[in-house]
């Protein structure tokens, strides 16, 4: 829906910190199906709390599955967030110029958290709940370590111990996210490690293996199962997870009336495991159930086209076959993406609530190349002065390809919302690659 | 002086962009005396204008010695500012409690800047006058980068070209910020190079030097002085440079009153060339020769505390004495501190209108240890979810420390602002020294 007139001059929507979102979304209560089961690796029957259970503490289990619409968010985890929240919405004013596009642009900026993602929005939760549940050790896997450095950070503000077990390769040649995990106290092992019986095997097997995401899971999974007062934390793909980072959504609808828009004629949110699409995506569905038209578009790596390519089955979410089947959309356990700089974006899988609200037609995708992904990203980050994470310029592609079939007079166009789902600091030689034209 | 009460849970003052500074604030209009001329370097006559024209453009050399109390900013920088202007004054809630003081502890931060740091306030102004009187190349010189990435930023954004010359040391063990500038457009040639004649120079004499500032001072002054459409820019130090960093003081005075807040009773500010403690301070300075009681302190590094321990005389500004002499706390042309991990501290000199300020006693400063510094930074960036920069590590030290001098009921102590420059995500390897006790 196009709105009357853009509001004067204005640049960043400042939301109060009174008008924060005191309640999560769960997409699940307004969905006309329900969606289909996870299932035991083994007997292949639903799940049971029961199953879950050494994994992960009740309170989010029961966020799992839970039918209620709004889940109230802990006033302890809202101070946490008053830290960065709400975060921006920003029109991009000076990107609508470069562009010579009439559409109006906004961007939702999860970069001012303390890693530089939207992942902390599910970390501080989630350690949240498991120190209320007594809990004094979170283990997880980290590839780049965006998501290790903001369990990290979230585990010490509740007072519980991190241990991350970092993809090996990752490890070695991305220190930076590394020394951000120390810098706030967790303590981080190169995968495979030989403080596991896992790690151990994987080493035997080959003692000079990079590593890979699925290792890293068996070994924090292996502690946290083995541990009474462990846990392992998840940092995307779950129902949980999902829905707490529908914060940024419910804070950009807010926002867009500050900016005096309607619904918006498209989102356009990158997606990998799905946490940060939901995140965005989710509230503007539910405005589009009750009436809205608001076209909401994954966007995804040709590297690893899920959504766009993959088939809708029962798949696991791990290499070795190990995780709970899991109904999305999926390129096969066994795919393995070529080794793009988006690390976020490199899952075989999709979240299956975002899968389920894909097979529902609730949702479109499209792939972009990883050349397109980056040149969006100098283009945004000449105008708007954010290098944007790689993952985050692929949104930036499919949107900006949009803006430009839209050249009438300024502001007269569609609206057009992204999710910038965190900067680019601790990637630039992504950067220098492809302005140095090296990018394959 | 306290204020009644902290009002309610506030955590982020945000200043709507309509009250964003639209002017300047030249505290040469107000001081009881003027400042002491720069002098030319081998007539040791008080410089003139033609001086530094071929380096400089007129406007900026006006703004070097105007005695007008407010500059207005141009509506092209205001553009360019708002894309991260007003930057946040934040309650530090989590801190204070975490040091169980009864102060009340403000930063201000201007790390959601484009390079994450204060030097885009100046990158930005300087680039639009150069455009404004038809220059199409700015060069300058950097150390870690963050001077570097702002101009380039800034420069791309009115159609100039920026050619750096950055220290090779930095430039073959510090790539990230390089990455940045070549991301923005920049060219960056590592110092010294072969380009100009100086540079050969330098290297005939060693060709395995590492290069230092003074050098790639050197060469990007040659560079412009030898190109009619060429000017050179400086990132610190001169008196057009602290104008520029005013808003951040302006900003801050109005965010103390959304928080209730009368004058504070102490701003700490790191200090190396001292732009970004000018910016912070002199606003504030103004209220206090206006009848406000606000104690001043700029903190430097016990490795290179020139306003600390220096001398208030005539010295240059560079190593080499090629510069004009510049009335100043100094700790010598040559003197050379330790390879501490602040970049942005280890500057001989001090910018000569802070000197002059601090002279006039209208400032304090102190000096802390790196360690001291770095466990300050730890400790803020678990609390409040920011990794500071090593320089801005400084501040919080000082301030830290007065905190913990008070310990009654919370809330009820003094007010404390905080200078918070920039972020660390760049200079994560310098918190790993620390986290794992290998700093000095």
């Amino acid at each position: 829906m196009t709105s009357d007139a853009p509001s004067g001059s204005l640049v960043k929507a400042l939301l109060p910190e009174s008008e924060m979102p005191t309640h999560w979304y769960n997409i699940q209560a307004d969905l006309p199906e329900p969606m289909a089961p996870h299932l035991h690796p083994g007997t292949r029957e639903p799940l049971g709390p029961e199953d879950l259970a050494p994994l992960f503490p009740m309170s989010l289990i029961e966020q799992e599955v839970t039918p209620e619409r709004y889940i109230e968010i802990p006033e302890a985890v809202q101070e946490i967030y008053r830290l960065w929240r709400p975060s921006p919405l920003i029109r991009a004013r000076r990107l609508e110029k470069a562009l010579g596009t009439s559409a109006r642009i906004y961007y939702k900026y999860e970069g001012t958290s303390p890693v530089g993602s939207h992942k902390p929005n599910t970390a501080v939760a989630q350690a949240y709940y498991n120190a209320a549940e007594g809990i004094t050790k979170l283990t997880t896997e980290t590839g780049a370590g965006q998501w290790g450095a903001s369990l990290a950070f979230a585990g010490q503000a509740f007072g519980i111990e991190v241990e991350v077990w970092q993809v090996k390769a990752s490890f070695e040649s991305k220190p930076y996210r590394r020394m951000l995990m120390e810098t706030f106290g967790a303590s981080v092992h190169p995968s495979p490690s030989d403080l596991t019986e896992a790690g151990r095997s994987f080493l035997a097997k080959d003692p000079d293996t990079p590593g890979s995401l699925g290792m890293a899971v068996s070994e924090a999974v292996e502690v946290a199962a083995g541990e009474p007062e462990a846990r392992y934390s998840l940092g995307s793909v779950l129902n949980h997870v999902c829905l707490h980072q529908t914060v940024i959504g419910e804070e950009a609808l807010k926002q867009l009336g500050i900016f005096g828009e309607d619904a918006p004629d498209y989102v356009y949110g990158c997606a990998g495991g799905g946490s940060n699409l939901a995140g965005l995506a989710f509230p503007f569905i539910r405005e589009n159930l009750a009436g809205a038209r608001t076209q909401i578009i994954a966007v995804e790596p040709t590297a690893c086209p899920s959504l766009t390519e993959g088939e809708f089955r029962y798949d696991h979410g791990d290499v070795a076959g190990l995780t709970p089947l899991m109904k999305m959309y999926t390129l096969g356990q066994d795919f393995v993406p070529d080794p793009i700089h988006s690390g976020g974006l490199r899952y075989h899988g999709m979240a299956p609530l975002v899968s389920h609200v894909k097979h529902l037609g609730l949702l479109d995708s499209m792939a972009v190349e990883q050349n397109a992904a980056f040149a969006a990203g100098v283009e945004f980050a000449k105008a708007e002065g954010i290098v944007p994470a790689p993952e985050s310029t692929h949104a930036l592609a499919g949107a900006m390809a949009k803006a430009r079939e839209h050249t009438g007079e300024a502001g007269t166009g569609p609206s057009i919302v992204i999710g910038l789902s965190g900067h680019g600091f601790l990637d630039l030689p992504a950067y220098e690659s492809f302005v140095r034209g090296e990018m394959g």
